[in-house]
């Protein structure tokens, strides 16, 4: 049963700050050089039907949802404003998906153009993630302009998915190799009212590790695809972070729909399993390259981190619908982590590359250290980002992640109105009108107006947990704090002031974390602060931050931060490989936003740092 | 020019004392271990040269060379003592080896029966490597017992192999791809008289890096064999460890028997690269699994420290004769390093059993993270010694150093006798006789009877060299120190007691070293110590080293070992993954001489700890 009610970014309007900038950085560059991008190589053509052997560009079997999530973040934009280009562009797609869709509504290119006759035979060949993501674009494109073609198409598509899995049970498997279409289901049925499309995601998240499915590769298990065990006993956080937040995220919707307490606790268990043992302090998750995979508890290796982009956003997802089900201020928290950090990472200031790994540490001297080799055996994460990827997944993620921002904002339950994230802006819940003002993530303070105001819920972010003020009308008052929101009740207009403690912090690991041991991280508000070569030159492990923190700010105009200047201690230089005495001078750090980094070239970067 | 002389282990006889067992175990179980494994795994059979198509245990081109080196061991053992059952083994493969040598003189079992139109056509293939091992092991085993058959044998096959690679050059190649042949034939040369091998040996270190060599394997490049440049030219050690330090040890000898300044002007630079850059605390080097090789300066991993215990071995052969080169205690420093440490971490306290790589660190978890896959792609040392490898170079090359390890004790210049290591043994240098009882490694008191003395240099260890005290006839004196050594004038009989300070101490290692930032390491006169999971429980970071060490020792019956407890601080059991605060309470450490870790079933395990 749904606890509360979020409000859409379609219902929000940002206002001049932080994310409306990164919003306007999207809709005027991101969104077009990824679709330069993709054009350059070969995914929009890929539409045309047309590739033949010898040509160019053979596209691969998960295209689609490349272009799918770039549609989605192009009528998320098209949502909010004009811009012809842009509905061109995704009108000539859609005209091209409606007129080589099959006869019987199948929609797949790869399974078209180049396999067709190996149609729904290998879980892994991510038919119905491309259906999916294709679904949840085609609601963003009728939800922003009224045009239901697309919407119409993928109708048909689904249709044919259910006719094929559910009553015929003709493919080759029971449930998805790589998950999202249960998600995109429930978005649909929320679209058309249709329930059938809302009991087509619940059969695949009810048959999901019901039967042995065939591995759709021969190094991977059934724990990778999270399908060991059936949905509901699935406790604990694993295999591929992309697929299994997603997954997480389609059985909590499913949870919030059928009122289903197993679905729920599960999601619980496995929510309270990333945040205690598996999440990076970046909101980054999945901590290995192999297999692109959540690993064991505690497992938070920061150079080899992998924390892809696409799992970051997936989490958010999950934790944002965990936010629908029950009152935890933890789900905000992650999400508030997640943006200002491990997705943020993951594109380039000038909007124009990626990343797909998001690693906490660079040490470019390590990275290439087999000096006599040919080839560099080692896998490293790259350590500057690139425009475009052989596996794209993750910039068309971020268009459509970023132009939807305003999702995470707001929600409200009966007459209470929900703040989780203080990002400037203004909506209307039921008939309260209200505008906030936000310093975040550099500046604490938040101002919002409101107009026939109820109770409010405003949460309360850890690092402020003990010391935060709420002015109401002028007068501090002493809110109710419960699971971390703080509850004011608000009658007719009124200005409410909530200061958050943003200050810098020295934050620590757990114990068993053992590559963060004998280190703090430093976090100022939602943001994680991280030393570049740069700023510092490299080795920047000859630093330690001393017992007291003591800083001051500074803005760097070359990159458009606040930054950090912070007392530190640097190792003596001393010849001897090793010595009985251990000296330091004292030094100072310069430490960016870690969202910021690898912008200014290649250098060593941590976000870990000695600490005494 | 040769400024020390060495005194052989045939000179010397161990005493009661730590090395004397070592030793022993060596003659009792280790020797013939190995060789019931090689054995079983065809290697001894390999010399019946009948090989056939279809039959188990088809020899490999490196397979000579595992059991030339097991002969070696094997005549250190016999010139010691009497041993039939060795020297009857011995005898069988030689007569072999002279039944099928070829009437040319060539000898290698993989290129006469398995592909014999390929002798001499892949530089990485061995044979001279080969060559070079058997012709230690005939010099070793003619030195031990006179018998000849087998020097005969090499010298035939070595005049062979000056006339393929000198007087015809017919071979596909100018040098070796693996080193050895260098150094072997100096010994042949000091064994014979002949100065033809030793022109042979210059021969090959003066073409080395001469010419562009075509390479042995698709991922390698010249800088990997050491022939990007020549020899004299080679100033930072590079590319694979084992063949990099026998190819130095081959260079100083070749300085030291031609005075040639060049060479050991390049030797003396190499030295110093591997001793201020790449050098383990615990005499271990070549850092990368990805070609066995060293890597660049303080790259320093400890987890995935490859460290060869071949490497270890090798080093000690370069930098003994680098002590016989030029007066500096570092050579005999890491000498100590490597055989007290790196060199005896390779070998099972029961004997049985061997390391390849000798990792400074093991974090099980980390080991075994990826649950989710089939086949752990990840490379991690193993954790557990093993009795045999497919590459088994290790064991014997253990066999025959621990038989030998009289070699590094004593040196000679004209009336000055060194003494470099402190190990429990006698011996007579010109009319100086001099029995040594010493308490090394626990103890740092040492004991020197000598007769018809003349002056004495003591080595005096880093540990020590700021308090040392040195007892001639019950008066305490105090010496000069050069270059670290103590020299003493001691005449007639006299009884010296040198007290060398080992006492536990904290040791740091250089600010560029980025993996061992905020930590320690403990040692206690020559041994390095770590921190076992059996003794502490698994996650051995959550400990912290204070400021000022305080300890007790302990006697380890299981292991017999003295071992170290230390005061240490524990980050108190939170259960959040981060937090602001963090807390400590006070705990101990259990330390274990890093020599004996794994012995006790697989865990964790810590060289460097965190330290405040």
């Amino acid at each position: 049963m749904i606890f509360l009610n979020n409000i859409s970014f379609s219902d929000v309007r940002l206002l001049d700050g932080f994310w409306k900038q990164k919003h306007k950085l999207n809709s005027d560059t991101t969104i077009f050089s990824v679709y330069d991008r993709f054009k350059e190589t070969g995914r929009f053509d890929a539409f045309n039907f047309d590739w033949v052997e010898g040509k160019p560009n053979k596209p691969h079997f998960f295209w689609d949802s490349d272009v799918a999530k770039w549609i989605e973040g192009a009528a998320n934009i098209l949502q909010k404003e004009k811009n012809p280009r842009l509905e061109e562009i995704v009108d000539d797609v859609v005209d091209k998906i409606a007129e080589h869709q099959d006869e019987n509504g199948y929609f797949n290119i790869y399974f078209t153009v180049i396999e067709p006759g190996k149609r729904f035979s290998n879980r892994d060949c991510h038919e119905l993630y491309c259906a999916g993501h294709l679904t949840e674009a085609a609601v963003a494109y009728y939800k922003a302009t009224g045009k239901d073609k697309m919407l119409k198409c993928m109708c048909r598509y689904i249709d044919y998915i259910e006719k094929v899995f559910v009553k015929e049970k003709s493919a080759a498997f029971v449930t998805p190799g790589h998950e999202e279409i249960e998600l995109a289901l429930v978005r649909l049925y929320h679209c058309t009212g249709e329930k059938r499309y809302l009991e087509l995601s619940k059969f695949f998240i009810d048959n999901r590790g019901q039967t042995e499915e065939k591995l759709g590769n021969d190094w991977t298990t059934q724990r990778y695809y999270q399908s060991d065990k059936p949905c509901r006993e699935q406790f604990t956080a694993e295999g591929h972070s992309v697929r299994a937040c997603y997954l997480y995220s389609g059985m909590a919707d499913i949870a919030i729909e059928y009122d289903d307490k197993e679905l729920q606790n599960a999601c619980e268990q496995l929510f309270d399993d990333i945040y205690n043992h598996k999440l990076y302090i970046t909101g980054g998750v999945g901590q290995s390259s192999y297999g692109e995979a959540f690993t064991i508890p505690y497992d938070l290796q920061n150079n080899r981190a992998y924390t892809e982009t696409c799992a970051a956003i997936a989490l958010v997802f999950f934790a944002s619908r965990m936010q629908k089900l029950k009152l935890d201020s933890r789900f905000g928290d992650v999400i508030e982590k997640a943006i200002y950090n491990g997705i943020l990472s993951g594109i380039s200031l000038d909007g124009k590359s990626f990343f797909y790994e998001n690693p906490l540490e660079i040490i470019l001297s390590e990275n290439n250290r087999n000096v006599f080799l040919d080839i560099n055996k080692e896998r490293h994460p790259i350590t500057q980002r690139v425009e475009v990827f052989s596996c794209s997944c993750c910039p068309p993620n971020l268009n459509r992640f970023l132009s939807s921002i305003g999702d995470y904002i707001y929600g409200v339950e009966n007459d209470t109105v929900f703040v989780h994230q203080y990002i400037s802006s203004e909506t209307k819940i039921n008939d309260t009108e209200i505008s906030m003002i936000s310093g975040f993530p550099y500046d604490g303070k938040v101002k919002i107006n409101v107009k026939n105001a109820s109770t409010f819920a405003f949460r309360i972010p850890p690092y402020s947990r003990n010391n935060f003020e709420i002015i109401l009308n002028g007068k501090k008052i002493i809110p109710t704090v419960k699971s971390g929101y703080a509850f004011v009740e608000v009658k007719g207009e009124a200005d409410i002031i909530i200061d958050i403690d943003v200050s810098p912090k020295k934050i620590f690991a757990n114990g068993l974390v053992d590559r963060d041991a004998g280190k703090c991280a430093i976090v100022a508000g939602p943001i994680v602060y991280c030393a570049e070569g740069k700023d510092n030159g490299n080795h920047l492990r000859q630093f330690r931050i001393p017992d007291k923190l003591e800083y001051s700010f500074i803005k760097n105009e070359e990159i458009g931060t606040t930054d950090l200047i912070v007392k530190a201690e640097k190792t003596a230089n001393i010849k001897d490989l090793y010595s009985f005495e251990k000296t330091y001078t004292e030094d100072k750090l310069h430490l960016i936003p870690y969202f910021a980094f690898a912008n200014r070239g290649e250098c060593d970067m941590a976000v870990w740092l000695i600490s005494v």
